[in-house]
Order: structure tokens, then C-alpha cells, then sequence
């Protein structure tokens, strides 16, 4: 049983602070900083180039990715944390078109931006005719026929929460003959995924949201085990060399899904993500999901029911279809958010007008959502977001 | 001028300890500890997700990469810094080869396996006949021709520490029409290096070996203004799109060298190399310079009257075609290294007979030079090395 009064203590955030915006970057756990003075004062400054070995720095990657498979029902040995989410998008769809000799990787509307980028990139770089055929979300199941190469879908929709069904969207690509490539940006942490029992190919996520990794901490990459031992990756890193400190002349794969590492890895934000692990290690996902849920449903009936007049939901109503954000729609949206964050409620904003609060029960509880609605309600009802310094964009919005 | 007295208590190294592995990984700066702890407390745990614009974590890449562009003499607004070096050699030779219809990418048995891994895996996804033609060092300016798209070369060699003419070598691809690629993995902050003079498209680096930017500092690369405003890069990624959060459909490039970010940068990693850099901001490279030569000298003149039955100079004995690193053959090498090691002078071993001896004048001056002569010289005459426990290879050699 996870006790929520006690992770809540867990992370530093400030008193005056509801901090709804962990799915953008979680907030900073206590244990955090102790664990990355350890790393620069007793291995890094003592131990000095010999830590790769005394500190295992060198086996971070695989270590960590063990931690963050066991929220993924990934078998051990099968996810390797590193670089970013975009790098890893690209090592994760370049391994599955490997694997096909079709040209058309299907995603949907809700997918990052990004993502599209990558896989446009990827195209364009391979010159062999390869498509990104984007459809409605709903429209995948239809789309999925025998052309497509590769399914390349984010889990949980970054703007309105709405989750895909994996399991049988896999199972339909895969009776199509296509592969699957899963971003979990917004699922890893948030919600059960079970990637053994939907028979994933690959997945792909980030650890500076839900898992509270820090800024600017690494990515991983999950890859089945009859996929990591096949492929070639496209850019042939010398730690996922089978003998990194050979220097061989020519690339040789490292076994599994350590080929997908590609060069010295973050020791310094994987010290940190080590730390946030730790409290994920204690906790049961499914519990953090039902507490979710119940948070959310609170979230939504208060801002319904007081602000409903101005507030659109956009995220699907049924728990099941979410992941763990909620978004609403309101014309001036920006504004909105910028005028909440000023009056203590962190959640942030997507372009055109999207609001998102991120719910973590991992230090979000009753109070917080019951401040969060008084104070949407409040700024909505007295128009405290018609100021024009709530217009200024800022650059990271 | 630059205070080599000052510049060493900025530093924090064991005082049993000689470090001359600086060109592996770069010690603790002594203010780094504070700097990482101001970016967690104050800008991660209080700013939270409004750190990206109060704190500018989305403006350290470029803010970064002009101070290490400094040392370089890279125009402003030309370097910019993330993700690791293999990614980086990866963007720059994919920009270079868009550039030249031409197949063949030379490069010499001096370079990185890796940065060769990456161009031979480049090759494989680009799929058009792309060609690694790996020659000698000194076959360089005889392989030049009208075949070859683009030099890919490391400047200074990281067993030998032989280092090419980065200005000829250039004009002369130049004069057939090819681009060039530098890797200044063992040039940044050990040697002079001019960018512009040299007339370079492309330059990478990392920043954890002499700049001191701690374990998995992030990498930087450069390109030169004709090239950066021209090209559409292999992986184009959000942070490296002309309007990240707009979260366009397409994407459309940054201006100049932002073009080459690509996801999230590692803001912690990068809070350990802006402390690194205040050192540097401070320091004459070309001052850094001649007072590693006169203790590389020291130390080639030390070693070879000690030992000089059993040490055969691996590097070049003209101080102006080595970089900042002495390396010397013993076919027991890695055993002697270890030795070394144990004595409290830690150097390393490249396979398969490579003592390397790093020289960074910020943190070694003559003493510790001294007691390497004298370490290395104990441990062959007594035969220290010659002990099963030093046969015994670690993970990271």
C-alpha cells in the first residue's frame, strides 16, 4: 500500500506552491541533492577516472533502465536510459524500418510534434521513399493496413490526456504485419503499461516528468528481446560496442538493448534520476494510478461545476481513455495559466488553448486540488487573467 | 597572464593523487559543488518548470557554446552545445555530406573508432554508396582528391597525441572541393585552435576531458556561418526547430548553429560546465599551452633518461605536431599503468600497448610531474607492475 502523505514529504516544493505541471518537468525529491554532492565529492572528485569502474558510472545506464522497466512490465535487460527522447525516437523507428521492407510509418495528429520531426528527418535521411502518413487518433485502427512499416504513436496525448488502447493497437499492427514504436513521455509513472503482455516492440519515454529525473535528464529505450538481437542500430555508439574499450576498427553490436547506447553516458543527471528512483522503487504504479484517477475526477467536477461556463473539457471524460493530465480549453488560455501561475497554481499551456494540470499523487493530494480549483475559479470569475502582462509570451511556455 | 599557482586550487584532487588522466576525464572544480546546488535549490526546487525562462536553461546551449567557442576563436553565435560527441559527429557529417555529391568520406587510422562507427553506420542509413576510406595519418594530403565529400579527422590523435595541421589539411580539401569535419575531442583547452582563420565547416568537441565539465558533459559542435544557414539537419529536433513552442507541424530550422539542438538540454550536466567554464573565461590558451609543452618536455626528457630501455616515445618528439598529451609503448602497458595507478599517478592505457600521460597545466605543474617521473620509473625498475592484480582488466581500461 503506498502511503501519499509520506512520498509527499519526500520532495522539496514550495509551500505557497501547487505544483500541477510534473508532467512538464518533475519537481525536485529531498534525497536529490545529498545523492548528486555524493557523486561529485566521493566518486568524481576522490575517485577521479577510476569511478567508471569503483562507481559503476559505466553500468548506470542499463541499471537505471532495470528500475524504470519494472513501472513498464519490461523484462530485465531490456531498457537502457540515455541521450534524449528525440535520439531515442530515432534509434527506436530507424531499428523497426530495419526490420520492414514497407515505407509507410503511421502516427496521429496527437503525437509530439517532435516525434513527426524525427520520423520526417529519418525519412528524408534514409531516401528510400518512406512516408509519415498522419490520421485522426481514432482513425489509426482504419489506417493500419498492409502498407504500413511502422506504428509510431505516443501513448497519452501530450495536450488532451487521451490514451490509446496499446495493448490492441499493437496486436492490430502486428496482425498487419507492421511494428510498433510507443512513446511514453506521458505514461511512464503516470499509468500501468505492461509492454510484455501488449507485445511491444519498441518503446521510447523520458524520466524529467512523472519520474522526476531533473531537468534535462536522459531518456530510455525499451526494445523486445527477438528486436534488440536482430538489428543494426543506425548510429553505432562505441559504448553499445560489444567491446567498448577494444577500439575495434569497425562497429560489433553489444548484446540485447545495450546496443542502443551511443556515447558516455550523463553520469551526473543519471545520478540524479537515481535518486527519484528510489522513491519509485517503493511504490505501487496501479496505486498511484487509482489515486490519480480519484484526483482527477475531483479536478474535473470542480472545475465543471464552477467554471463550466468558460471551461471546455478536453480530455476524454472517462478515466480509462486519460492518462495523468487534464486539459481544458478556454480562448485565452495563456493568459489564463499565466495568471493561475501568479496566484499559486503551476499548470501550463498548449498551443492554440489548451490548459494541462498534471496530476502526480506522489505529491499532489486533496488540498492541492481543492487550492487548484479555487483559484481557477477565482481568476476566471474576477478576470484576473485581462492584464497585459499575463499576454507577454515568455519563451518557454 | 595566466597564474598556473592560482589556477590549482580551483581544483579539487586528492593530494596523494598525480593526475595526468585529465584528457580522459577533466578533475572536480572546486566551485562546481556550490553551482550544481544553487541549480537544484534555487532554480529547480523553487522555479520549477519556470526555470526553463527565469533561469535561461533554454538559453545555455548557445551561452555555453560561445564561451567554449572563445577558446576556439568561433565566431559568436556559432557553437552550440548538447546531446554527446557521437551525436555531434553524426549531425556535422550529415550536413557536410548534404552539402557534396560526392561518396567518399576520408578519414585516417588516427581518428576515433567511434567517429568512425558513426560514419560507416551514417553511410549504411543514407544508403547511396557512401564510402569510410581510412588511410594513414600522414596519407591525408595524398588521399585528398576530387572524389572525397569530406575530411572527417580528429586534430589530435588520442593514443599518440600526434596532432594534424587542422589549417592545411583544410585548405587543401578546400582545393578539391571536399568539407571538413574536425573532431576537437583532445584540442579544446589543451591546444590553440582558430576555427575562423582555419576556414573549418565543421568542428565537434567535448567538454569533459580538458574543459572540466564533469562525468557526461554534454558535447558542442560548430559550423561555420555559410554552412549552418544552409543546411536542414538529419535530426531535426524540437529545441532545434525556428519556433519550439509553437509546436508546429513541420519542421522548420533554427537560425544558424541552433539548427544542430535537438531535445532537452541536460541542464545539470550543463550548470557543471558553466562552473568549468568560469575557470577558462579567465585563462590564456595559448599561455596554457606553453606551459604544457615545457612540462611535456620535462616529462619525455624525465622518463626517457629514467627508463628509457623500456619506454619507446609514442608520441611525436616536436612539441608543435603533439597536442597536450605524452604517450609512451611498453608491451606491458596495461599492467604498468595499473601499477602507476596504485602508486598514486594516474595516467591510462590504450590498447594495445599505450601509456598515456595527460597534460593540463590549469591543475599540474612541475612537482606532480616530478613524482610521475619518478612513480613511473620505480614501477619498472622494481618490476611493480609485474603482479597478477594489475593484470586484471577493469570495464573502462
Amino acid at each position: 500500500m503506498t502511503d501519499f502523505a509520506a512520498t509527499r514529504r519526500l520532495f522539496q516544493i514550495p509551500d505557497d506552491v501547487v505544483y500541477l505541471d510534473g508532467n512538464s518537468l518533475g519537481p525536485l525529491p529531498r534525497a536529490t541533492p545529498d545523492r548528486l554532492a555524493r557523486t561529485l565529492d566521493e566518486e568524481w572528485a576522490q575517485q577521479l577516472i577510476r569511478a567508471w569502474n569503483t562507481s559503476d558510472w559505466i553500468g548506470q545506464p542499463a541499471r537505471l533502465g532495470d528500475r524504470i522497466g519494472r513501472l513498464l512490465n519490461a523484462p530485465i535487460g531490456h531498457v537502457v536510459v540515455g541521450d534524449t527522447l528525440s535520439i531515442k525516437v530515432h534509434q527506436a523507428l530507424a531499428a523497426a524500418l530495419e526490420a520492414s521492407s514497407r515505407r509507410i510509418i503511421l502516427t496521429d495528429h496527437g503525437n509530439f510534434p517532435s516525434d513527426v520531426y524525427v520520423a520526417e528527418g529519418l525519412a528524408a535521411t534514409l531516401g528510400r521513399g518512406h512516408e509519415v502518413r498522419r490520421v485522426a487518433p481514432d482513425g489509426i485502427e482504419a489506417a493500419l493496413d498492409d502498407e504500413v512499416a511502422v506504428l509510431l504513436l505516443t501513448h497519452v496525448d501530450y495536450r488532451t490526456g487521451r490514451m490509446h488502447d496499446m495493448a490492441a493497437l499493437t496486436r492490430r499492427a502486428h496482425e498487419v504485419g507492421a511494428l510498433c514504436v510507443w512513446d511514453l513521455a506521458h505514461s511512464a509513472g503516470a499509468v500501468p503499461v505492461d509492454l510484455l503482455a501488449a507485445d511491444v516492440d519498441f518503446a521510447v519515454g523520458c524520466t524529467y516528468k512523472y519520474l522526476n529525473g531533473g531537468p534535462g535528464a536522459p531518456a530510455f529505450l525499451y526494445a523486445a528481446p527477438r528486436r534488440a538481437a536482430s538489428v543494426t542500430p543506425a548510429i553505432p555508439g562505441w559504448l553499445g560496442h560489444a567491446a567498448p574499450f577494444a577500439f575495434e576498427a569497425s562497429y560489433r553490436p553489444a548484446r540485447g538493448v545495450e546496443r542502443f547506447r551511443i556515447g558516455t553516458p550523463a553520469v551526473l543527471q543519471m545520478a540524479a534520476l537515481e535518486a527519484s528512483l528510489d522513491i519509485w522503487d517503493e511504490v505501487d504504479i496501479h496505486r498511484v494510478h487509482e489515486e490519480s484517477v480519484r484526483l482527477a475526477e475531483k479536478l474535473i467536477a470542480g472545475l465543471e461545476l464552477r467554471c463550466g461556463r468558460e471551461l471546455t473539457l478536453a480530455s476524454p471524460r472517462d478515466a480509462m481513455q486519460r492518462g495523468s493530465h487534464v486539459s481544458f480549453h478556454h480562448p485565452e488560455g495563456y493568459a489564463v495559466v499565466q495568471a493561475c501561475i501568479e496566484h499559486g497554481v503551476i499548470g501550463d499551456f498548449r498551443t492554440p488553448d489548451i490548459l494541462r494540470f498534471g496530476i502526480a499523487p506522489l505529491y499532489i493530494g486533496d488540498p492541492q486540488i481543492e487550492r487548484a480549483i479555487d483559484v481557477v475559479a477565482q481568476v476566471l470569475e474576477e478576470r484576473l487573467w485581462d492584464d497585459e502582462r499575463y499576454r507577454v509570451r515568455r519563451v518557454v511556455t
